[in-house]
């Protein structure tokens, strides 16, 4: 089969979980590249990543034959696939809310630029931040300006780093703006607005999962 | 069954993505407390936040049996057994490596101090900020004084935002200092300690789920 053939995905099928795996895939992907391996088996590619190969075979399956029998699969041509699926052949431009601790570590994090999101403005409403702009020269403007900003920057992502009291009524004006994707770090919850994906990380359950692991007292070794 | 009869875990059978399913529910069960809900059901459980109540069932049954037939879950109870089996009935002590914008802004995270974890102290080789505190106090230690410090505040979790090339450095030095958990922010892979539980959140996974949607122009609703 051929990788143009592939389905289109609805919602249902295509779980949060499994973008999530082709993430992780391409950030294997992306060091196998770099250490200059040409093609590799989902049975390697599991071993040496510590996931599993019937899971990977499934997933990538879903979305064309991307394997060759004998071969297993071409680095570069995967992850060309990959990065095409997960909508990262053209520049994703990103704009970060709150011009704080948070959203200037987001703002420069370099893991985005390197995935090919560029993260093209900053907003905040303290007027001495306003004009002034990131360490890696990511602008911050007046919130006044968003609707502005995003239609001429043509912004297709929202990061919420807003403190919580402010992350409702920030999400309102970002979904007012014409975003149609929005990832929160404010701890509490937000409305799901219609017709808008969002997402939230809360990193608490980061350190929680390592505060069970202590707590337990389990062998961190697999 | 009584709760105190909970089988004690091996790492083969819970998995990490269990444990964030308990944390999960602990948050659900938070704003149940709050809204002021004595019992739920499972089912209830996971209409209200779009989870799987089969799921909650075995996961819950899994530390003990804490459902009441006919009545569902006691909130309080849930939540006490919850925050046990997470190891948060006791202060979590975490410190924070780098004191560069993440550093701080993790530092200062409310989500954290609200669910027991202590941040106590952070870690930077800069002069400048040796000495200094962030906004809510938590002091900045030089790098050197790491061991003593860890030894003296009872420190179990160290949090790595550093630059990705002295990730690995100071990976190093905390398992050096005693430290058994590890959650790291650097872009990048770490070489996994023996003996210590590594868990590393790329901040990138996030916005790739978001880029997916955009992409393939999945409807957001379910």
């Amino acid at each position: 089969m051929n990788p143009q053939n592939k389905r289109k995905p609805s919602n249902e099928q295509v779980s949060e979980l499994t973008t999530n795996r082709l993430s992780v895939y391409l950030r294997c992907l992306n060091q196998l590249e770099s250490a200059g391996v040409n093609t590799i088996s989902s049975q390697a590619l599991a071993e040496q990543f510590h996931l599993n190969a019937a899971q990977i075979r499934k997933d990538l399956a879903y979305f064309g034959e991307f394997g060759v029998r004998g071969v297993g699969y071409y680095v570069k041509e995967l992850k060309r696939h990959l990065r095409q699926i997960l909508g990262l052949d053209r520049k994703v431009r990103v704009a970060v809310m709150g011009a704080g601790n948070l959203g200037l570590a987001l703002a420069d994090y370099p893991g985005f630029r390197r995935e090919g999101f560029e993260i093209v403005a900053m907003f905040d409403v303290a007027d001495a931040k306003i004009g002034d702009e990131s360490r890696s020269g990511v602008p911050i403007f007046d919130l006044k300006e968003l609707k502005k900003i995003v239609k001429r920057d043509r912004i297709d992502i929202a990061v919420i780093a807003v403190p919580a009291e402010s992350a409702q009524p920030v999400l309102e004006q970002v979904v007012a703006a014409g975003i149609k994707a929005v990832l929160n770090f404010s701890p509490g919850t937000l409305k799901q607005p219609k017709g808008v994906k969002l997402k939230s990380v809360d990193l608490t359950v980061s350190l929680e999962s390592l505060s069970f692991y202590l707590a337990q007292g389990i062998d961190p070794e697999e």
